[in-house]
């Protein structure tokens, strides 16, 4: 029998999804408000392994796309969510018969269970980076083959527009300036695929793997410290088993810009012990963790910054000057590690000199 | 019979229509190059009265958008200008029956006139301006109420973008960045209608009298001077009647920023016989022509600058530093000159101060 996200499942899986959203994918506050609504009003959501699902479903992504500075303010709309993927259902001459996640977030894999729930189908149990990334380009689903277009965006006025694009990063660079123009916020639905798509090129099982991540944080029982309980569950996980927590710090700088429908900065953490200090940029999600100039952590492995006492995920738009935080870092899933995926979401896609070197290497020299 | 638009029309038909385009709408030469070449391979074009038109035809609009410095490096195309309207048939799953341009331009006016060669359509002796804008919403088609999405724009790469927005506003807001993102230039197809919505909205006659403006400009006898004989001609035709000879000079100062999609610029005019300094300010289009700081002539009247020598009109990419030329100005259709038109494309819409004065007036003062 095939396994149900029911209402007591909706605050452990968008704080994991949270920490795997790696300071993006939005806010898990408000992604599990919305996810319970939905399940309250239509029920559970059934929660389909990628070997369940038929080769020829129908699978829809139903996402949000924009500035995490943005989605607080703004807040994502199942009604939008809806517009969108009705309208590439339309535009397809084709219905959805299964929903999927496109990265892992507080909103981006909450946001597409409550949609299930609303159109009564299920969610298959897999996403297309098993963490988030800033760019519509960076998902297993382009890097084996699969088209990213055609694609809608909708905005909270019902505006709608499709694009059709040579390739993903094509679609990155149109659909972002009218993200930006749309308020840089909107709801998109795009890498339309059949099952056995789906099954060839998602990274399964991230969904089971946030749950279990966000039962870890939330679920302590007093014995160790939720940031140690935090990293012993990651390391029982598949992908995310090489996991470290890095270092622990109080905020002491912060820099960030919202522009061209994102969020870029700095964020710098002095040591609590006194002993040096970690630098940490990112783009909507973290990129990269340095201590003293020394690299600790680099895309697409995960670095989540964490509150130091709950460990509960502290996304980009939440972090604040004088906050005691944990950095954690663990690996990305193997299927983002190879050539093919780095040439996609390796660190040089997001401007850094660095070479991708895997955190089991970096934290065991 | 219904008149024909051949080979030999062409010159006097892009030279009328980039006189009308005041500035904007393209380069006359390769507008006429691109029809000369259609009408040789397709056979001549039926140029059907609004009258002449079935009330359920499927009228379909072909036409450029972007900067018109862009668009002398990046040639519009007709296979372009055919997957745009070709994208926009499909999506609203009816075919065109009718040709109409959106603007007079030299590019604008003439590449429908080639796109319906290739098509094998009729065209319509009307568009939405009787002159140039350098915004969607600015045509007599909104005013008067028809929708202007859904909308398609295709890039050279066969990129498709197809937008669905509450208004023609939003749709100039979400075009331009997508535009500015296709290289500053893409080939569209916006305010689908019908031959009764077409009748009822559109400046009629405006072909045919670039046609006639065209031929004062290319075929004098000698006996007067070319820019005396373009200022008679207008003076001929009902809706560019109060037509005046401003100024004749040489431009001594030239200012051009091409950004956001458009060309935004300053060109001033030193009078030959010393007798003071016109300034024109443009978007695209010339807005405002003013001497030592007295106004002269304002949108959505049409200003124009003629080579001095042959009455040519010059675009404002083609503005040179020393060029000696005439400023021409000559009142708008009275169908821009209501109201409701002057609410979207009066001065206040290019962040002028000053009100709309018809030429007539100010000329007589």
């Amino acid at each position: 029998m095939p396994k149900l996200i029911t209402l007591e499942d909706i605050d452990a899986l968008a704080t994991g999804s949270a920490f795997l959203g790696t300071g993006g994918g939005g806010d898990p506050y408000i992604g599990s408000l919305l996810a319970k609504q939905a399940i309250r009003q239509y029920g559970p959501v059934t929660l389909l392994a990628p070997d369940e699902v038929p080769d020829d479903a129908h699978v829809f992504i139903a996402a949000g796309m924009g500035a995490p500075t943005v989605m607080i303010e703004k807040l994502m709309s199942l009604e939008d969510a809806d517009r969108a993927v009705r309208g590439l259902e339309r535009y397809l001459g084709r219905t959805a018969t299964a929903i999927i996640s496109a990265e892992m977030g507080g909103l981006n894999s909450v946001v597409p269970v409550a949609y299930a729930a609303m159109r009564g189908l299920p969610i298959i149990d897999a996403d297309g980076m098993g963490r988030a990334f800033p760019s519509l380009d960076m998902v297993s689903f382009n890097v084996y083959g699969v088209s990213c277009t055609p694609m809608t965006l909708m905005d909270e006025h019902g505006q709608l527009v499709i694009l059709e694009t040579r390739n993903a990063r094509a679609a990155e660079e149109m659909a972002r300036p009218v993200v930006a123009q749309m308020g840089a916020q909107a709801m998109m639905c795009c890498y339309p695929m059949t099952g056995a798509q789906a099954r060839q090129t998602a990274v399964p099982g991230t969904l089971s793997a946030a749950l279990a991540i966000g039962k870890a944080i939330l679920e302590g029982d007093g014995a160790i410290s939720p940031v140690d309980r935090l990293v012993a569950a990651l390391r029982a996980q598949p992908y995310y088993r090489h996991a470290h927590r890095l270092f622990d710090g109080k905020i002491v700088d912060l820099d960030r810009l919202t522009t061209r429908g994102w969020v870029f900065g700095t964020c710098v953490i002095d040591a609590l012990d006194g002993a040096g200090q970690v630098t940490i940029e990112f783009q909507n999600e973290h990129l990269v963790a340095r201590r003293d100039g020394q690299l600790l952590a680099i895309v697409p492995d995960l670095i989540a910054v964490v509150d130091r006492e709950t460990a509960r995920p502290i996304p980009t738009e939440g972090l604040r000057y004088g906050q005691r935080v944990a950095v954690i870092a663990c690996s990305a899933p193997p299927i983002l590690r190879t050539p093919e995926a780095l040439a996609h979401m390796g660190p040089a896609n997001f401007q850094l000199r660095d070479d991708f070197v895997p955190i089991e290497q970096l934290a065991g020299a």
